[in-house]
């Protein structure tokens, strides 16, 4: 099992930039405990953070046929961008939205996510440990999604 | 380790409901699923559901020196009620806010939560599973928190 | 043939609340001269009355497999309910949605069903007349159903 | 006791338009079964159909002294003609206003209808059963209005 | 000089229409006065009232080489027509709107003019004695214009 | 008879601001004319301009028992005062609010007149000859009150 | 004289819910004061806490007949409950609105109040103390209310 | 092939109207350029203006069964007419919708097209070149579609 | 203990302006009333009215150091004034705003009061009473703020 | 004569994404038979697609001077790029916008387009064959542009 | 070269009032260090504060051939002051806006500014050094003014 | 003292754009002017300019640790670049965002900054005077909080 991991803009400067949101890990320290963690459920993780809105969909796009599933932080571009709203729609594969920060108690414009309509779920809140969250809920909706397959295959 | 889960109104209607939207699981089916997988981490859960805003809001209140966490999914008094949203705010607790769809591919008023700017996270669209997620951020939060709070006793 | 009629809040108050909005027959009247009507029609009816969206909810999901159809007026609930609206979208059977005054004629607020979309129909603004027509308009959509039902059995 | 029926624009369409929204009735059955349960009530109707604002208009004002009430459905034109609810008004008789599908499950902009607030009463979503609904409470509505107006000659 | 005075929807009822609104008078004796006072200052007038907004535009476009001014009350369409709007613009010659009832104190929807802004000006809440303010301002508005005209063709 | 005319903020600058929207008379020519016009009818007029609201505020209140009228221009006050029209409303005599301007052609702000609210009636668009137009209708206004006061107390 | 005092959600964790907005005395400590203040003045008061609206539409309705003047706090439900604002009008008695906080310094959704159009006034911002301006003021209603009485009595 | 080419109203004015906006063509050249260009084609096509929005819809309900496809600039109707978009619903057919000039660049209320919902595309911008365009949109349209038809008779 | 009791635009009219909203009382009827209140419990008061948004503000300035507190009722600026808003957070004292009305029973423009949220509390709807109730906040608070502040005092 | 074709977001995605709003066509297919017929027309295309906003921004740019119109499908970013917009009123020469869909059967945040204010017109709905239609005009434009142009040359 | 610095409300209380938002230099400071800075560059500073729109309004109106360009800080007004705004258009001259706070880091209603539409340039949020930064630029634009005038009259 | 100065979209083409509101010089000549003016000063500017959102967050990402403050015109992306915003809070130091245009003159869209937010202050409508008042600006502000950290060094 192989999935993304795409970081949106500004999550480079995870650790460095406003503390009391986001928390002191840096964005390099979440990536080694999430491939650690991932490894050892035997999944394998390809990450990428971009602070262009182009390249990220680019990077979607190559999604398509290369991994089985999409874990997502867009952060800005969540509120704003409809281009990868329209990628994620396109390459129609298993993906998790994860919010460092609960979106919720933050500035009005940031409460509405454009792109958690193009996925299949969302996780908000609970800090780095949301993406160790977003790697057990793309293992179970890619594992349920394969023993529907298999079902469909053995019935034809 | 205890926990209250919560259920707003209609999710006793689960399995019988609109089941395109909200999966075949009963609510009965999830409560048991949730319990085994509590009890194996050492964590006792106490279930409960209403139809009823105001004994939603006793039950929080309740919360208060009883557990150490809640698990709510306030269903469709998420868009409406501030008596919740107070409550939780009142108990100042670890809350994790629970959706089974993903409320950003529902009609526009299903869009917004009111309740969830007084949680800690926010976890949506994963279907029962996301009761699973709830739990172990819950188990994550409450250990979090009282680290921090060994640290500061033995500081003082 | 049986029925739920399920009266909103304040309408116990009718005939004695604002007499030139809602006029001076007391729900008790009401519901007799419903009974009689119905009771040459060989349909039963059973009412209910409310304060509580709870206890609304509850009687509505009661329904389920006891009642052939539901005539409610949310009253109040209907501008600001989305957990009535869902118990009825839940148990899924003919609903006629009736308003003693005409909400068109009302204040802004007042202008808006949110319940009205989780109706088969509404009939607004003919005093208590209204639940007559509410009963007529019941026995026609369930016996239209059953019509249905049987050819399709017929075919099957 | 006579009765004018005025049916707005592409009513005249019914049965060939849109029928999984409107029902397979045509305008003519509809009208044809309406006229025999008037004539069993001893009850005269005057049918009308246009497609322009402005006949309906006219039409309405000739109601004054010629008709005891008014059944319309204004179809588009109960979202955007002011014209239609100032004749309404001007003509100040019972007006029972009809609509065959429920307004309040389609497009945003039809679920506001500026004709209804110069209506008596309206009836929404219960297909061409509720013209034969709205004949019954114009009935009752004018029945009503002789009794009151009877009672105030007889006081004077 | 010659000017047209077109008269909206339901203008016609005046007189017999919400009287505590409108006034007693009705379109004909307001004619009348305007009729005489017109003549005892040369100038001609050609009244028309529809109810429908086509021939509203129909005959603002013939005014075009036949008037030298329109003196226009498009009533309910002041709110809602933008191709009563557009004919004025077309047709390019002074205009006078007058509306009997002053709008800012009616209903929010009454308070908002689109044809206003292709007339050369407004007068709104004198009642009939509006349309006389509207005679001599249309007086003035056409004889500043000619006096315009002339001057230009003696400069030329 | 005795009127008075209150001009708003900035009109002391006519024929100096903005001359392609506002025209090239000076407000003392303007008022040297309706003087004139005036006094041929035997009316009396004070002349009152401020650019201060609670100035404009003063004089409206000390219109009560000294003139028969009120000729206002609220200029920019017009958009924004609800004090001029508390004002207004509370001296209860004829006003008629003059726009040297057609308001329905400037910017959006301009489109809507709070104080309109407390005025009989509104000129707008005609130029400087709009006052003129404004001193006739208060003409009228005044002796149509007159005629029906003196009629009251011959009832009396 | 007897009043009764209505307390809304989550007012019973007064003292112990957020302390910075609500101050440090519990609703006990509040109600024995008042309690004591009002009968110094011969007052009688039945103190009601409830988190259900349906409960608190209850306590309301039995007010009539039995109490004097109702002085209430609803709380949350002050901004989303039309079912508590009709459950006052309907008892139509002397009613007093009272909130701790100053909700003009608190988030958007609290700066309006929809119970508040059903109320004689309102009282925000004053603490604890506003239930004791809340007595006296009620006292100056009823006393008011009870003169007009006896005066039209004794003019009968 | 046959089609039917609808205007709008005021589109009678094109070479008199506002010609900085639409040019200097009348519509008689713009119809005469568009019969020379279908003809060559084979296409036949029928021509009709008007400025009623009833007689529109009352043409657009005519072409069932009597033309292939419908070319309609519905002008200021596009923006208000809820009427005509259910007519071309009705219908069913292919719809190509002509803006002679681009609505994206004009006044906002001019920017929003009802009608373009019910069509097949949409044309704005281009001149009088639009009913060009449209006459090829439409041939390609219709020949698409009995590609299609036959394809399926083929495989029937 | 010394109070600025500062009155907003057309106050002075009181008892002369629609009386059906204000009472019949003048304004120099309730300072004398208030005085005599203030002078039985050792208060002095400073009165003063003005229709000018400027000398409010200067009013309001010319607090700091000279009163322990100030009672407004800023009238028709409530709902318009950054500035006196500003004033009253600039002097940063105790401060009762008074609204003889209760504001959630008028229009929708007066329902928002911009100043109140620089005020400690807000008193609506008790008509000249809220005056005396004002007084009894306004000595409260003062009261309660000396003692906090010989508290910290003491403590230093 | 040479054109430039610029496609924006997702669109390299044709045939693979969404084929049931979009087609099954890839993008290389539309850009062959788009050159095809360019060539059969003597015009020459340039070809460039990208997910990038600024990457299409700097292409617009290059386009000055080197091409004689621009056809540009901004996709996604025609809702939320001003950016873009101000390229093409930058480069300031024939842009034709092409939407394969019809925005205006679509989702509401996709009815609005803000490059197309910029643009001489604009297609959408038409699928592929929109590119045919916008190869057309664009040489229409640039023809009537040389002619004007050449006149004027020939004049001066 | 002269120039007029006007100063809106509140702005006497610079470094009394809100020392956290606005510093702590006295407005008296702030006009010395500026005065100083001025008579430098050969600059006349005549100084004007008021806390009254209307005297702000004649001040703007008195720079009319007295002085060679304006600096202001509406303050409060900026936000609601049309009056100001238009005698900024009226006098016609150089203006620069200045605010010593950034007014998008403050509250929504201080985020848009009336006035400055009829400014020729806007300073925010570089404290009393915001003063200086506005004399340098009218300096330049007075300047480039002059350049631009005398190049007029050689030419001519 | 070394500064960045970042250019957004379009403003390479300054001087060939649109030069009716952005003036006549191009990019360069602003920069070169400017350069020499630092350089007086003993200020290092590095200049940069793309049109891409991302290669923009990027830029002011490596302005941490390398420059002492930085000067913006995000252009376009002012009005739509929530990660530009995120990027300047997340280097926390001087900024200074220049407008080239008074944007309160312009477009509605082009009134509201969101970058601004992130700001320390906001120069708008001075032309490429603008960069000048920016560089003088942002000197002064590096001065003011070196004297700070100075201050602070030597007291600790």
């Amino acid at each position: 099992m192989k999935i993304a991991v795409i970081q949106g803009p500004n999550l480079n400067m995870l650790g460095i930039r406003e503390q009391h949101i986001y928390g002191s890990m840096s964005l390099e320290q979440i990536h080694e405990q999430l491939k650690a963690a991932a490894s050892q459920n035997g999944v394998e993780i390809e990450f990428f953070q971009s602070n262009f809105e182009g390249e990220i969909v680019d990077r979607i796009q190559e999604c398509l046929g290369t991994v089985d599933g999409i874990m997502i932080n867009p952060a800005a571009y969540s509120h704003t961008s409809i281009a990868i709203k329209d990628a994620l729609s396109a390459v129609n594969m298993p993906v998790v939205e994860v919010h460092i920060s609960n979106i919720y108690k933050r500035e009005e414009f940031r409460q509405k996510s454009i792109t958690a309509g193009a996925s299949t779920g969302v996780i908000s809140g609970f800090g780095p440990f949301g993406y160790h969250m977003g790697l057990i809920a793309l293992m179970q909706i890619i594992a349920e999604l394969k023993a529907v397959t298999q079902a469909q295959q053995a019935n034809a």
